[in-house]
């Protein structure tokens, strides 16, 4: 029996946790005496309402749920917070079309970034902090659900990366959960302050710091000026953000470990090490391929590369330049990092280095498994040999992720005929993480982008965002039948 | 111990073949009276006398053959022959330059098809047939390496399609191989004299008809005129070479079953299903979209969608119109087909039909394994398990392409910024199969990229038709150690 109710009990539960989000942003618009926070009372009262009477109905639901309610809710959660978070945007007019107002809650939830508004500045400051808001709690959400629920999923070699923090076990689910959570949500809220100070020692506004501190820790990229963080001019407050975009995309299980002191445990971090070594390496490419083919100075071109790598590797999608005017080489850099993604159990969207890392290896023990074909040769993964299972399950993810990026693109040029467009705003929305290539590059937005098209790109937002086979389950006819 | 001696052997008695081919130019070079005989007669020479000293050297080598010493051998057959091969089109002058020379003979041997010359209806007809026949042979090659060779040694999934040829086993190699090949040439031999004739029948010169038949069953697609197949505005020219391009790219073992009127065993092969089921899905897609978005009347649209997927499917690279005029969305549809190929066991390149079917299955197996995770449910392929070993295997050949693809494409952008070009050069020669998209597409040639990018483009064939592994096991430290 599937068990409809205790379905709607969480998201009840969720609905008033968004409501208190709403009644801060209104609290932070009334500071500012701006007239938007009207659109917030009704907003969250709405939603407080809506929470309250579900809990009520669903009030003698069992409180047991089973692995395949927590498919459905999971899935759900992110459209029903994407609807009622769109409400304070029309209200307010600061986003009048229902379709714009959701792709831009979509994208804030999902941590994504991309943004149909051409006007940021104009907006009042309720609006901007709700902006930021929303992906702040996506990024509480992609916490728990990275490291206490999709491991007992079993998706895509999420069990494999270590939980120093006491983990959940499949018996006792929602105690341990919780315990999980507040350890973790500990952490993102003790760097997400860190940021802030850090940011309004150098100059932004409080304000400012703490959106985009906000935005930072969720790798969600949406910043209360148009041109991004180029609008800070500041090394300091560049440099700061790079340190927590790094952050913001490690597990957060070694944020832990290394706040205990327990250093030697993160440099042994296998999916960290390469974390380390991709950022170095595209470091290096894209920085020597500056120095050569523009007229940056030293320092410059250094700290362009660096922050335009960290802010794509880890999904986050702030960026100091246009990287769409740099030579076509370091574009298709650029563009390849959006295949990359964070770590496991970090913010971070996309494939994520652990997968990367588990292809790269099977990859090339299948050469010398051709030479010596009696031998056995797993896989290793931080010094613990992977189960072929979960090698096959990672190898799938993969696949998976690249067909509904092939599929994907070509649906959309339907909608926008230039292929590289189609690719880059495909690309970026199944790896959350904010601009593209092509005429959605850095310097534009998705404002031009038909009605259709921003609905199939919110899509693929939560499609990358819950590691495709949360939703794709969904559609399976196995998962129906008892 | 390695043995090098039964490499040379090897080599030497090939590259008798390789005179024997030359001399059969010649005889026709001379049949038209055309001075490039003398190419012929020296290229030829030159072959013999390397093949038969090469030979005399080696006359004491140990007939045994290990894995390690085939694999060395196939990875240098084809760029010995393409050396050897390149010395016609430079003694006749009909190709001066070294570098256009190799590429040409290159895409000549590994059947792509991919071309650098702008004046072909001006060449000498020996250049023409040398041209042609080298694709032939390669062909031949590819048969015997797919069908006899790659099963051994254990390369992505090959051991698992149907050998209804009394197969090699283990043991007794040598004189196994040999009776495989003689069965499976006869047959490509049938197929060449038949389309020979039937496009004759239908209004080409004798001369272009055998040329064609050539690069048809050897999915190549070099053509006696520029324009390639849209030279010949005949519907029934243009349905022959659909027919005969599917043959090339079924599974030789089929089309052996066929011809003992064995047709159940046939239909009931399923890579053979998916390769008709793809086919079908595209051209649907295809034929609507020209329907829809050009003025072509039913028939042609019919026609054309119908002749450019199979040509790209099947790796050949015939064109009958520039694709890369249609609609955005159906040259995307035309791109993605690029990761294809033909079947395993036939002259196609590329992916191959079979690997994708088993990607796709156990993508979608992974989606019943998440919801039962206790349950064992193996790939099956043609009614047979499939072993995990083998699944990882193909899994990995496919991230090794793509891998390939990525790091060739971002290389390739130094040479041609255009990213969708370099995509389309990368993609086409990696597959084995021709023009590709951007500035290489079906109405221009690969004359304009430079000398680097030509050489490179020349290892991306080889690499692809040798199925990945082959090659890249001789990069890898264990290959070497004992």
């Amino acid at each position: 029996m599937f068990n409809f109710k205790i379905i709607f009990k969480g998201l009840g539960f969720l609905l008033i946790v968004e409501s208190i989000a709403m009644a801060i942003a209104m609290v932070v618009s009334f500071l500012y005496g701006e007239p938007d926070s009207n659109a917030f009372i009704i907003a969250s009262g709405v939603s407080l309402a809506v929470g309250l009477t579900t809990l009520l109905a669903t009030r003698k639901a069992s409180k047991e749920m089973g692995k395949r309610e927590g498919f459905v809710l999971v899935s759900l959660v992110w459209v029903v917070f994407s609807i009622f978070g769109s409400i304070p945007y029309l209200l307010s007019g600061a986003i009048p079309n229902i379709t714009d107002a959701f792709f831009e809650t979509m994208s804030g939830f999902t941590t994504t970034g991309s943004s149909i508004l051409n006007n940021i500045e104009e907006l009042p400051h309720g609006i901007l902090f709700w902006r930021s808001i929303t992906q702040w709690l996506g990024g509480m959400g992609i916490i728990v659900l990275s490291l206490a629920i999709l491991p007992i999923f079993g998706i895509g070699g999420m069990q494999l990366y270590m939980a120093e923090v006491p983990g959940p076990s499949p018996d006792k689910i929602s105690p341990k959960i919780r315990q999980t959570a507040k350890t973790l949500w500990g952490i993102y809220l003790l760097f997400t302050a860190t940021e802030t100070i850090l940011l309004f020692l150098g100059g932004m506004s409080f304000f400012d710091a703490i959106c985009h501190s906000f935005t930072t820790m969720a790798t969600g990229g949406f910043s209360t000026k148009q041109a991004s963080i180029a609008h800070w001019n500041s090394p300091f407050i560049q440099y700061v953000i790079i340190l927590f975009m790094l952050f913001a995309g490690t597990n957060f299980s070694l944020s832990y470990c290394a706040l205990q002191g327990k250093f030697r445990k993160v440099f042994k971090d296998e999916e960290f090490k390469y974390y380390l070594i991709f950022i170095l390496g595209f470091l290096i490419l894209i920085f020597v391929g500056l120095l050569i083919t523009s007229g940056l100075r030293v320092e410059n071109a250094f700290r362009s590369a660096l922050f335009q790598v960290v802010s794509i590797i880890t999904t986050t999608g702030y960026v100091t330049t246009d990287y769409l005017l740099w030579h076509p080489t370091l574009i298709v850099l650029i563009f390849t990092l959006f295949f990359f993604g964070g770590s496991a159990g970090s913010t971070g969207g996309g494939i994520k280095i652990m997968r990367i890392v588990i292809l790269m290896k099977n990859s090339y023990y299948e050469l010398k498994r051709m030479v010596h074909p009696n031998a056995i040769i797993p896989v290793r993964f931080n010094k613990h040999t992977v189960d072929s299972k979960i090698v096959t399950n990672v190898l799938a993810f993969f696949i998976i992720y690249f067909l509904i990026f092939i599929l994907s693109t070509i649906i959309f040029t339907f909608i926008e005929p230039d292929l590289e467009s189609s690719m880059g705003a495909v690309a970026t929305c199944l790896g959350n993480i904010g601009p593209g290539i092509g005429n959605v590059g850095p310097a534009e937005t998705f404002s031009h982008i038909p009605a259709g098209g921003k609905w199939f790109l919110s899509f693929l937002m939560l499609l990358g965002r819950l590691e495709l086979f949360t939703v794709l389950v969904l559609f399976s006819v196995s998962f129906w039948k008892d």
